[in-house]
């Protein structure tokens, strides 16, 4: 199927490449020339300007989530012809996706909004991909979605906007399971045994109940280093979390795993805590307690 | 190998005849008859008594956590011989493991404590083992673990206890990651779009970063019912949550997803929860605000 | 000092009667002819229409958050002449404050976003107030202020929004306070003891670390049913406490018991909870553990 | 009321200086004797050993909890006459105080837990005491009580263990209230207004919802450095926290928000936490995400 690919980051590359695999022809383009150059060498077609990719009649963006999304629609809506299909393959908040299928629909065109899951090895190999919009366009691209996905791994979820409300969800949920089995490894390290972390992630990742592939994902962390010495603790979040806890206060639901673990990714970039400066303060003040002066 | 089984629960049964296809020779004792006649009937050796499996000089214990485990242990002393082996198969506390290993130990007999996971399906295809006690042990009895579990999910983890402490802990992060799951379908249930929960979770089994068992579990759950209308929300919970609180509390790790994993199960089981009622007066006296009247 | 007060509310009438108390001249308007009523027969001048308020120069709007606030806006702009003051002493949310207190200013007039708790026994007799908006302003009406409040218990705090934010935090902080303390009772109701609630509230109160108002009203509420059974334990919960979590998510900051207290009231509004039901299905799948059939 | 008092710490010694004032005789002692000799300027009787308290009748113990609580009674037994009493005001585990209680009545005396609150300032100036045991005692005693505490702020719970039990949960409700408080001012420093927070506690500690000593001890704090400059932010906690959840974990009540406070204290210890660590290993693995370096 002849794709006009928009956003050549480390998924988007890994996504094309995987297509080019398949037999897809894929003009590519980026905003950096270098990223373009790579997909060429894997056996895309370059494109200097989004205007070359307009004749596929079919765009996949991949760009980042917010403002560049907005852009390239931007530029998109001038130059694709009516029936075209522009895909936002990237982690779109919702709301703006059901904004933006709005008016590209009233541009004449078809919009479909696809949350993305598997990591970069699942863009490369077959990924997961949760689908939101009309379900005769997807059924019209199911070859491109088989070809870019493990077997079983896409579908159909709902009108636009429900395929990244999906993907938000995944990650929320992603959230909370890393959480789990990060809270488990403490335990572990400060057991009365010593354990090796990289042997029981092993074995946890053959058989047990929590096998998956977080859990082979842990296996491969420890394989490298058991005390995951070459890192700090600091978590980043990429905003999937809070709109996740966005969505669950919007409608009432109660989430505190998932809620939980976000809170514990921002605990893990706040040095000398001022929450806890106030306990502490407390502590001193109504019971004399020591306290641990700043050093 | 020739095996002592001592307990035919589901966990049980299903582990005697994943024995039996491997070619051991299992010796079966349980208190009921019923479920020594369905062990026979898969071809083992059915005994009316501890006594007949003395001859076999290695006793699987597949026995409720508790009072059981150390009946079953007073039993067997007596009739065993120096150098014979006792396993605990089941989900001892990781405090009485310790115990009981340094009695069996001072009786001249082996002792290891197996943390088993997989569920039932594990237990009759092929399980997942944490292993406690001597290594030498463990190794002589390498052919029996390899034929009950899938491969790589076994291994030695450390001397008696840990095995159990790494089930305790398994059992935690299982707690965590099922009430993040469950937390990502209520807020799809509730979601501005409509998703078919069996098609999402069929989707997320399937090359997502969150596919694993539990997600093919959740598919296979909302294959029977989307709604889920055969059960009510009502979640037991078996002890092993607990202790890794416990441990938590004792070691002083931070584990606000497992412990809230946990607390989420006891309030699940609390109709009209006495804290909500204290909250609801609350809010009354100081504001005036209305209250739902008791039903 | 002449006030026009404009919603007469069970705070705003509690508010007016305890300015009438301190000898200000208040022209009173609501919606409801009848609340004007009760007003008028305490000592309010009462009026028909907003139109009857200008001429006080200073808007004291006591109205429901959201819509209400900007359609009295919306009426008293036009109305009200250069260098007049409007002052929302409600619930809003910071970010509307923000944008009105723009287009108040706009107009020519002055702004403030007065949060103000101490529910309505405060309201009544002696509030508490955080005040936003350009501290001359605040000076300026000190005498009011002083009024309206308990000695101490009012204060600018920032420009507009910075009012209506702190109440907002103050909210959070109440909501954790809240149910820490149906937590504390919780568990003396399941305790191995039989407590008396009204006797340990009514002891808290008095000299230990957890006094305050709040364990005062604690102790009223089981002074009427020391088992609270006139109520049920569904929690309403009015906005506030969501606002307070979408600063937390917007600002990173890590507030794990304020958001729980917030995720309990949800909970306790949740009937047959479709979390709870994926976690218990998820238990029979992997495990064959029964359930509770749906009743 | 003649009295025995073990154990002049900070809290012992305002105790005993209260007991003075209201005209109670004191006969003191403690393995320091230079805290002995603090009691005496104040006006309390010396004593080098514990058998110089016997002839009161009347022991009241203020040490640490846990063995020091042992070791003191397997001292009073054998000097002291059926009918005496010993009071534990101590922080006891109320599991020890039911064990300790059985047998000082074995022994033919009474004793009583008192579980005291209030902090240092209550200890000297009136304090509160939840207080388990016979409640003819108790109320034999109501002038000692009486005295010591605030007016209303003390009262037979229920049997012994109650008293201890009480305090338990009393102290996990503060445990929340504090990081409720914390969080709160967390939000407030982070803030896109800039607050004076010892103003906002000034203002919240008068006629707010949330007043209350808590509130007042966090003007305190703020007063003297409004950034809490001086301390970090490590938490300690001392035993009660613990306990409080192991009882809810035994009585299977859910308390998010008492257990989370806890483990914010346990995070604010852990530096380079390992969880964060294989959360941000992790990501790392899956999205090929870049992660903080160990410094």
């Amino acid at each position: 199927m002849k794709t006009g690919f928009v956003g050549l980051g480390k998924m988007g590359l890994n996504m094309v490449e995987n297509l080019l695999d398949h037999g897809h022809d894929v003009v590519v383009y980026d905003l950096s020339s270098a990223q373009v150059l790579q997909a060429v060498q894997k056996g895309a077609v370059g494109a200097s300007s989004l205007k070359d990719l307009a004749d596929t009649g079919l765009i996949w963006m991949m760009v980042p989530a917010g403002a560049p999304v907005d852009a390239t629609i931007d530029e998109l809506l001038p130059i694709l012809k009516a029936g075209d299909i522009i895909i936002d393959g990237g982690n779109s908040n919702y709301h703006d996706t059901v904004r933006r299928a709005l008016r590209v629909q009233g541009a004449g065109m078809h919009y479909l909004d696809v949350g993305t899951s598997g990591g970069l090895e699942g863009a490369r190999n077959g990924a997961c991909m949760m689908i939101g919009g009309s379900s005769e366009i997807v059924d019209r691209l199911d070859e491109l979605f088989r070809d870019m996905c493990v077997p079983g791994g896409y579908g159909y979820v709902g009108p636009n906007g429900a395929g990244h409300f999906a993907k938000m969800v995944h990650n929320g949920v992603e959230y909370g399971m890393m959480q789990a089995i990060g809270e488990g490894f403490d335990i572990l390290e400060s057991a009365p045994f010593t354990f090796d972390h990289h042997a029981v992630a092993g074995i946890w990742s053959n058989g047990s109940v929590i096998r998956g592939w977080l859990m082979d994902l842990v296996a491969a962390a420890f394989e490298k280093d058991g005390a995951l010495d070459y890192l700090s603790g600091e978590i980043a979040d990429s905003g999937e979390g809070r709109w996740t806890i966005d969505a669950a206060l919007d409608q009432g639901v109660s989430i505190p795993v998932i809620a939980n673990a976000l809170f514990r990714r921002y605990r893990s970039r706040s040095h000398d805590n001022f929450s806890d400066k106030v306990v502490a303060a407390l502590r001193h003040e109504f019971g004399g307690h020591g306290f641990t002066p700043k050093s």
